[in-house]
C-alpha cells in the first residue's frame, strides 16, 4: 500500500519533498499519526548536480503542495518538475511519458509509465534500433562525466499482486536497454509498479479475508511488452522534448537536434 | 505454483530424489511434456556426511516411490527418511513436526512445518529458554566440526499470496534462534512456504482474472506467532525423537539424554 | 560506501533528520555536488506515535547538528535521540547497545550494535530464556495496539565484504527473536550493518584495482554468534534503562519493573 | 565458490546432470564427502519439450562425463549439447558464445559468455536495432505457443567480489532485451556470473583473512556494456548458427534465414 503521492526529484531534494508529501497527507488525514498509521511517503530522485546548484538545497517542502496543485490530465514533458535538471544521453532530459492499452483475453488494461531521465552517454543513445548517439554531428558534446541513473514508475488498472508488480518493475530495465544503456556504474536505476485495481481501506477491521481480483500469469507477457515498450517510448520522449539549459558554472546540456535525428531514422529504414 | 511433491534429502542425494519425482509426476500427469509444462520438482538438502557413506550415493530414484507409498497422516519423527543421517546440536536430529491451529477474525487456519534439522554445536541449544546443551553432562560430545544446516517447510490453509508467504518463510529463522542457534557459517538455511488455499488449474485458459480470498495483513501477526513457535518445537521434537547412531567410520551423534533434559528443564522452572 | 552519519529518528521525522545530515555533510566537503558526489543520507526511523505528538513533526534538522556535537564514547541507552517516544514489548523502550571481542585465528574483532527498540507486547518479552513477560505483574499494561518495528546498526571492524555484512545483518533477527519477537505483522525491521575495515578513498582515481583484506568464510561463525547475542542484549539493555513515560493523551509506557523482573531471572536459575 | 563444472541441459534433465557432476566431481575429490564439503553441483535449464521428447529423460548422467572431455577451446553453437533441442524467437536457437576483452585503467579484463537460448517470438526478434523478426517472410513460422527462457552463464578474470558478479549478471537482461525480448511470462531467465581471480582454496585453514585484489566500482562500466553487447551477440550468434530441425511429432524449428536477414540489415543500413 502507498500512503502518499508519488514525488520525484533530485537527490538532495529528497528530504524536502518527503517533508511535503507528509504535511500534505497529514492535512488530508486527521487520524493519521493517532488513530491510523503515521505517514510513510514514496520519493524517488535522480542527481541533478552537473545542471543544478544542488548545494543550494532550493527544493522545499511547499513544492510539494504546488506541484499537486497544478497536477492534470495533460502532463508536460521534458524540463519540468524533477526533470528539470535532468540530463540523458548528455542531452537534455527529465520527464517522460508513455502508455498503452492491452487486450487480454475477455478485457483491456492499461499501463502508464512515467520517466525521470538521468542516465547515459551521447554514445550509447539507441532510438528505434538506430545508434543515433554515435551519428548524430550537429551539436558538440558536452565535456562530462556520466554519472546518472533513471526513475521509472509503472501504473496499471490491471489487476495485480505484489509479486506480479515485482515482475513487471523488472521489465522496466529492459526498455532502459532499448535505448543504448547499460545501467552504468552510477546508476541506482529505480523502478515503482503499482496497481490501482483492488483498493481496499486498510483501517477496515470488520473483514479478515478480502475478495480480490487477479490476472492469470499467462496473461502478462503482453503487459511485459508494453511495459518495455513504454519505458523506451517515455525515454525518447523526454529527450524530445529537452530544449538546451546552461546550468550553474555555464555547465550546458544541449537539446537533441531533433531534424538531424529524424534524418538518421529515415536513413535507417525507421521512418 | 509447485509441480510435484515436496521431497527432502541429503545433499549429493538431491539429483535422484529430482529424478524420482520427475518419473512421479511425469506417471501422473500423461500430458506433462506434451501440451502441459515439464516437471519442476521441489527438493531440498541437508549434508549428512558425517554419518553417511554419502559417496556412495545410496538414495536412488525409486525410493521416491517407496516414500510416497508409505505417506500418512501419522508422520514419523526422528532418523526417518531424510532425517536418517541428520545431527542436530551433535545430537542425533533429523525429522520433525509440529502445527498449531491459529484464530483469526472470522475463521481458524492451520500452520503445520516439518523439519530436517541438521544444525548447531551443543554448547548452543536452547529448550524452552534453558541453555540446555550447556548443562547436559550424561553424553559425551562428539569430536566433529559443526557445518550443517536445516529446511523448514511451512504448510498452511489461510488464504496468503507470495508475498505473505514470502514473510512467513522468513519467521522460520526466528524459531530456529530460539533453539540457540545463529546459523553459523555452513548453513544454507532453507525455508519453504505453500499455501493450500486458492488452488487454481493452470492450464485452464477460459478465464483471464481468478477471485482470490486473500488474508489481511493485520491478521499475518497470528500466523507469523505460530511459525516461529511450530518451528521450534519441531526442532526439538526432532531431538526428543533421536537415538543415537553410529555411522560412517563409528562416527557417533548420540540421541538426546530425555531424562537429563526434562531434569534440566524442572530445575529451571519449565515444568 | 555510506556518506553520512547514520541517522536513527521516528518516522514522520525522516525527512528532517535527512535534511540534517545533507547539510552536515556538505557543509564539512565542499567538493560534494560539485566534484564530488551529491550527498545521499542514511536514516532509519520507528514509529512512535503512540507517545510522541508525531502530527506535530518536533524533529527539526538543527537537532542532527546538536547530536553529532553531543555524541561521545558514553553512549546513553533508553529514552535518549530517537528512542525518546519509542516503546519495546509494552514497556518503555528505546535506545539499547551492545558489543563483544571475537576471537578468530589470529586476530581479534569487535562487534558493537545500537538498537532503537520498539517492538512487541508484553506477553511475547522473554529475557535469558525466561518468559517475563507473561509472570510480570507489579505494573498494569497499557491499552495499546502494538504495530512496532526496531532498528538494528551493526558495526564491525572485522574486514568484511557487502555479502558478509548481509549475512551478519540477517542474524540480528535472530537475537529479536531471543526477546521473543515474532516481527509481527507491523514491524518493517531495519538491519544495518557496516565495516570501518577496507577503507578507500572513493574519489581516488589512480588505481583500478584496489587490495583489500577479507575474513574467510570459516570464521563468520563467531560474528553471527555476537551478532546474535548483542542485539538481545541490546534489546533488553533499553528495556533496563527505560523509566515510565506519559506521552500524547495521557498514553503511558510503564518502566521495566526491574525488580520484580529480577526476582523473576532468580527463581528461573539464570542469577 | 563454485563447486563442480557448470551444466547445461533441459528441464527434466537436471537430474541427470546433477548426478553427473557429482560423480565427475567425487572421482575427482577422493575428501569430498569425508574430510571435505559434500559436492554441490551447478545445473541450469531451459525447457525443449517442443521438439525433444522431454518425458523420455534421455540425458543420462555419462554423457556429462562425455561433454567434459570432448570440451575443448573451440566450442561449437547451435544445435549442440543442451542447445540441442532449444528454439529461439521461433527459429532453431540453443547454444551461444560471445566474449570481449575491456580496457580499464592499467589493466585488461575478458568477459566470456554463453548462452542457451530458448526464449521469444518471431516477431519480437531484432538484430542490431533492425526488427528483423516482423520483416522475414521467406521462411513459414511454425505454429507453437511460446513459453521459453534463456540461460547465461558469464565468466571474467576481472577481480570482482559477490555483489559485482550479481551487479553483472543482472547486465545479461539488458542484452536479452536488445535481442527484442520482454522475458515473457513463461521465462524463468537465469544468470550465472562468476569471476576466475582470487582463487583460493577453501579448506586451507592457516589464515583467517586474505587478502583479494578489487575492481574499483568506477571501473565497472566497461564490464557492464561488454556483458549487455556479449549476451546479444551470443544470442543472435546461436540463431546464425541454427539449422532447420524437425522434432518429436514433427514439430519443426526453422533454422534462421541467413541470406534475407544479412539483406535485411543491409537495407536498414546496419551493413
Amino acid at each position: 500500500m502507498i500512503d502518499s503521492c508519488i514525488g520525484l526529484t533530485n537527490t538532495m531534494g529528497m528530504a524536502s519533498v518527503a517533508e511535503g508529501l507528509v504535511k500534505y497527507t497529514l492535512e488530508r488525514n486527521p487520524l493519521a499519526g493517532i488513530e491510523h498509521d503515521t505517514v510513510i511517503p514514496v520519493v524517488s530522485e535522480c542527481d541533478d548536480a552537473y545542471l543544478n546548484d544542488a548545494r543550494g538545497l532550493h527544493v522545499r517542502p511547499e513544492h510539494v503542495f504546488e506541484a499537486i496543485a497544478a497536477a492534470s490530465d495533460d502532463v508536460p514533458e521534458g524540463a519540468v518538475g524533477a526533470g528539470t535538471g535532468m540530463v540523458c544521453y548528455d542531452f537534455k532530459g527529465g520527464i517522460g511519458t508513455s502508455s498503452r492499452v492491452v487486450d487480454v483475453q475477455g478485457g483491456k488494461y492499461t499501463i502508464g509509465i512515467i520517466v525521470l531521465s538521468n542516465h547515459g552517454e551521447r554514445k550509447e543513445l539507441i532510438i528505434d534500433g538506430v545508434p543515433v548517439g554515435k551519428l548524430l554531428t550537429s551539436v558538440e558534446n558536452p565535456k562530462r562525466e556520466e554519472n546518472g541513473s533513471i526513475v521509472t514508475v509503472i501504473a496499471t488498472d490491471a489487476p495485480l499482486d505484489a509479486r506480479q508488480l515485482r515482475r513487471l518493475a523488472k521489465r522496466a530495465g529492459m526498455g532502459l536497454a532499448l535505448t543504448g544503456s547499460c545501467a552504468n556504474n552510477g546508476s541506482g536505476d529505480i523502478m515503482i509498479a503499482f496497481s490501482t485495481a483492488n483498493v481496499h481501506d486498510r483501517h477496515q477491521k470488520e473483514r479478515s479475508v478480502l475478495t480480490d481480483n487477479l490476472l492469470v500469469d499467462n496473461e502478462m507477457s503482453a503487459l511485459f511488452r508494453a511495459t518495455v515498450d513504454c519505458t523506451a517510448e517515455a525515454i525518447i520522449n523526454s529527450l524530445f522534448k529537452g530544449e538546451t539549459v546552461k546550468g550553474r558554472d555555464d555547465n550546458i546540456a544541449p537539446g537533441l537536434p531533433i531534424d538531424e535525428t529524424l534524418q538518421l531514422l529515415k536513413t535507417h529504414g525507421r521512418l
